[in-house]
């Protein structure tokens, strides 16, 4: 989940002859797979799309994604791109990658971009959303897809919250040790919940997002309000730019990213 | 999916010496499962809620449940009954089961019933709902839910076949010949489908159902509307009460018993 500002320097040039550069729209079911990014075990949503396009095309090539989801994170919106010299029609090559892919990524979209378009850094705004199951018992539906907390939630303390981590910050608090950006700033143009029992919504849209950005804030917000502590604590922790300060990270399978937006 | 009218000569008489009538509403998805029934593979959702029953009150007891639902058919609803003699209390009972039962088997109420009561016999109506995901490509999150059918659907057509099986039919024409209900005569309160895109709705309300009955409905509406056949067709495969002569059977993951009426 990181994105970076400096996207002049890093976007690929390539003369038409090298390539045509394919941008994707998807939609995966993240329980199955160990996340967006390659790992040495090779069930990643990157690696899979990868080898079904090698499949099609012959060629082997690298897909980079616009965000980089966790193990049991899922999609209804991701977007990345590939390079490829394959001449095959946008439309063939949807239905080819459809009919190679497992049941659970689906491709949406495929449009031929100039080849300084990149899903990742040409990206203006990301929206995650994160869903709560807030009722006993768990349905069987939501279970992979929500996070089944069935206690009482002060809905109107935890928008208090929100409120505070509007705005352009340094969102290191809400950060895993593990993130690798060179800034941790980032600007949140729209953060908020809605009800829809048995459902609690939280919606976030942002410039980027760093590893484990919303989780770490929707752990923190619900685990606030059960101490019903007061919003200017959560100023605190956000401008005390360390992450133990903040609450615990809330479960990946709540979590989706709806879309990336250019 | 079948019921029985007769159901004065089999509700079980006990003396209250002899047990407590505990009657459960439960939700499941059925995709693990080979169904309600007991099969020698012994996965199905009657013996996995007996064992769970074993376990906590060390009882070897028979659920009998209101609709059979087949191998990938999912409930929100689904009733059953069992007669135990332990003493525990209804709140406790429904904990204790929910944490013993897999995930994908949520029990939302138990309640303690006179011993006449059937949560089989005893229903008076039985609403089932059927999902067809028309649209391309299938949202990994539906994959489970409905059957896929991405093609064109005359919906106006369609709802005028259904108009036809309204009320009181012999259904031999829609339903399994492996169906050993004695009568094949059901009443069908209520039939109809809604569009919500990408989702064509099917909402049946009846006595009882026979095996396969809403899936062979749901699989000759669509196989008809293709071939434009006039809805007069429609009545006179009803009337044939020949199984061969109706279109062949929708596929199970799409349908949900969604209520049992007492």
């Amino acid at each position: 989940l990181q994105n970076n500002n400096n996207q002049q320097t890093k976007i690929q040039k390539l003369s038409p002859q090298q390539g045509r550069n394919i941008f994707l729209v998807l939609s995966y079911d993240g329980t199955s797979y160990c996340g967006w990014q390659k790992q040495t075990k090779e069930n990643s949503i990157q690696s899979v799309l990868e080898n079904a396009i090698k499949k099609i095309t012959g060629e082997k090539v690298k897909v980079i994604g616009a965000g980089r989801t966790d193990s049991n994170v899922h999609a209804l919106g991701q977007t990345a791109n590939t390079i490829i010299k394959s001449r095959i029609s946008e439309e063939k090559f949807l239905k080819a990658l459809n009919a190679v892919l497992p049941w659970d990524i689906r491709v949406l979209k495929v449009v031929e971009k100039p080849l300084g378009f990149s899903a990742r850094y040409s990206a203006k705004r990301r929206w995650y959303r994160y869903y709560i199951y807030n009722a006993e018992p768990l349905s069987p539906f939501w279970a992979r897809y929500a996070w089944y907390y069935p206690y009482k939630l002060n809905i109107k303390l935890m928008k208090k919250y929100l409120k505070v981590l509007k705005g352009c910050h340094d969102f290191t608090s809400f950060c895993s040790v593990h993130d690798e950006s060179e800034t941790k700033v980032r600007t949140i143009y729209k953060i908020g919940l809605t009800v829809q029992k048995p459902l609690v919504i939280f919606d976030v849209i942002a410039d980027g997002f760093l590893q484990h950005m919303i989780r770490i804030i929707v752990g923190t917000v619900v685990e606030y309000q059960k101490k019903n502590i007061p919003p200017i604590k959560m100023k605190e922790v956000l401008m005390s730019r360390n992450r133990t300060s903040a609450g615990s990270t809330a479960p990946a399978c709540g979590l989706f990213l709806m879309k990336i937006i250019y």
